[in-house]
């Protein structure tokens, strides 16, 4: 049988997690895809730690280059994550035509250009099946499954201490900062949450997706990165009333000639199936213009699952390398069908807020006149009673309105000496 | 740009779909995938009906052999369905060492062995996405998604006419002879229904997705296949109110040392994300020993879903015959890691069933005998208030039992004068 050669560059949870799913499964994989695939070189600056599975020391080194420049390394895996160390050492084994299979989401968002034309220029190989929704076989099902069809949406629950954090708040209704904190104690959140609960992870992924779809490079810094840092429970609760459910959505979506792309809060029906997505689940939402509407879901993140999609990659790899069809995927395609980001601004959505107001006559007319003149409608109120004379939390949700117009509507109803604290808002999408 | 050549059998409704989406799509696709994608010869018995689409009259035939042969047709798409002509026709084309898209469930499931038999011994690609949930990228998902896990089990919704009917029983409490007729009407079941509702379809889809996972050719005659004709909207509200759904599902288990593969309505829980897939949707749980639980979700018949699957698996065949690299992924690797198939005998399930009972002192008790003396232990009762000397629904729910001694007690019960009618019975499915 043939026999595969790989480096993996980076023996962290999931380098391990690779290195175990193939001594678990490596002889299932093989008679499966008719080639063995065998870790020849690990390199990792710790040689020391103990990762629970039994690995031949003299296969390990510090030296990352000589695992790419070994000739029995005919694949290399990349796990080192940051967008530094390993993107010079991805673009080396590029250069030396070695495939290359990552999960590193950070680097395919920020650098995906470069490191796409330097595979292209040097027909090699490029998976990253693992860097959007772990385990799930979204990528692929987009890049291959979903081929024939123009993509209209997606709509995606990309990162799971976000998704833990939000199902944990409303299920036992308990405030942010000690979910966040039970989330850090129980390894679901990082001591650094920044990249997760403010949206860069999800932005990362989304970004990843939409060019994908789209086949037009989108760059981090022009869309929208909002994060779930301080949602507060009576928000979540009114939501629910109100048959919404709050979710850190990655929203990507084909409107006339442009392509939005966004990461925020996101109000979307209770019923959806996107709504029944618990816990650090991931699952995206394509619509296909052909196939309709497509779930996919699965474990976002962690050891196993995150191995599992890079050896999937790995045996495509290794299939095109027995069957020299390298570059038979590339791993990006400029198709620019649509070629077009639209601007926040433009953007229309459904919207839910809620005003802090005082309870005096003739408030509510001032509010409504204001969303008037902005040419925003009013879709529902709910108001619960209060004592004259005292601040009371209003919520209102809008129909379709133009983003710039409701930011504009939004300062000045700030602005109004009756409202009490700064107005919260999130967008709704109701994924119909 | 290389060009393809496409030969089409069977102009009907997916048919026209997949000409209708090359029309629409194929420069996206062109582009995408660096191959033209163009339909050659096109073989029906029908040459005048109108399908809504424009179509060259003269590449039309009512010769299948002819389309086949055709030097131009380097691919065959079989979208005849049925055994007989749709097998010869494959099986030629195979011989001709022409790749075949098929769509064709029923004959994947009954000839499946020498088909696959026959590609493998020419080296000719055989690809069938659409022969299991419509446009839902299952086929791919879990040959090349989840290629480095075990299989530890799949659920799957795989009829959408089922799905249809036990929706609307549910949500409208309409009884199962009404909305069949309903569904006949509307189009979403069959004159002859049987095909669908008595899980013959199901099954067929069964039978393909267990073969593929565990590597091993499964018989149709060998496995459990119940359907859902004259489901009673009784226990349907029973089962709900114990927090079940009654769904037509397709169980794929591996246990211990074989695998189970049976077709029949099974309670789940009603929270579960298979729970929420309603209407024509379809479904599929598939859980790995690495990733987890996975699950796929989408439209899963008719004319642009099928259109969608069957474009995509051309859009493989194309890559392979641009790269030479035919039977890269073969549609069926004998890995057979466990092997066997389980007798139905020998399941270990839980069970719903309703008895209708005589409201008299002392009958629970010999029904418990009943149970207690096959093994069976009880999870939990319900018995509405009724009058002494009536009969009574009584339901009663096990814990896991094994069938062959579920089915002895049940005629034991079934043989009490005390039961006034055939007890109904359902497996039950914790899908955890």
């Amino acid at each position: 049988m043939n026999q595969i050669g790989i480096g993996l560059l980076g023996f962290g949870t999931v380098g391990a997690g690779v290195v175990e799913g193939l001594q678990k499964n490596g002889s299932l994989i093989a008679r499966r895809i008719g080639v063995e695939l065998v870790i020849k070189r690990i390199a990792d600056l710790d040689l020391e730690s103990d990762r629970g599975i039994e690995v031949d020391r003299s296969i390990m080194t510090t030296d990352a280059v000589s695992v790419i420049e070994d000739p029995a390394v005919q694949v290399v895996i990349e796990l080192i994550g940051g967008t530094t160390v390993a993107k010079d050492l991805t673009l080396r084994a590029l250069r030396l035509k070695k495939p290359v299979v990552t999960a590193n989401k950070a680097l395919l968002a920020e650098h995906g250009d470069e490191i796409f034309s330097l595979a292209e220029e040097n027909q090699a190989d490029l998976y990253y099946e693992a860097s959007v929704g772990g385990g799930i076989p979204i990528i692929r099902s987009l890049r291959e499954g979903l081929v024939g069809n123009h993509i209209e949406s997606i709509y995606g629950i990309l990162n799971g201490t976000c998704n833990y954090i939000l199902t944990r708040m409303e299920r036992d209704g308990i405030p942010f900062d000690d979910v966040l904190k039970e989330a850090q104690e129980a390894g679901y959140a990082e001591a650094e949450p920044g990249l997760d609960i403010d949206g860069i992870d999800t932005a990362h992924k989304a970004v990843i997706l939409a060019a994908l779809a789209y086949g037009f490079p989108v760059a981090m810094s022009d869309i929208c990165i909002e994060g779930i840092r301080g949602i507060d429970p009576m928000d979540i609760n009114y939501a629910k009333e109100l048959g919404y459910r709050i979710k850190q959505l990655a929203v990507i979506k084909h409107v006339s000639d442009a392509v939005e792309v966004r990461v925020h809060p996101t109000l979307i029906p209770i019923n959806h199936m996107l709504g029944s997505v618990s816990g650090v689940f991931n699952a995206v939402m394509a619509n296909g213009d052909i196939v309709g509407e497509t779930l996919y879901y699965g474990r976002g993140a962690g050891r196993e699952p995150t191995a599992s999609a890079v050896i999937s990659d790995l045996a495509d790899v290794a299939r095109n390398l027995v069957f020299e069809s390298e570059s038979r995927v590339p791993p990006f395609v400029a198709h620019e069908h649509y070629g077009k980001l639209r601007s926040m601004g433009d953007v229309e959505a459904r919207y839910y807020f809620r005003l802090s107001l005082l309870d005096e006559p003739g408030m509510m007319a001032r509010v409504a006149d204001i969303l008037g003149r902005h040419k925003i409608s009013i879709a529902s109120i709910v108001q619960k009673e209060s004592k004259s004379g005292e601040h009371v939390p209003v919520i209102i949700l809008t129909h379709e309105a133009v983003e710039s117009n409701f930011q504009s509507a939004l300062e000045e109803m700030d602005a109004l000496k009756e409202v009490g604290a700064k107005t919260v808002r999130y967008r709704i999408e109701d994924l119909a």
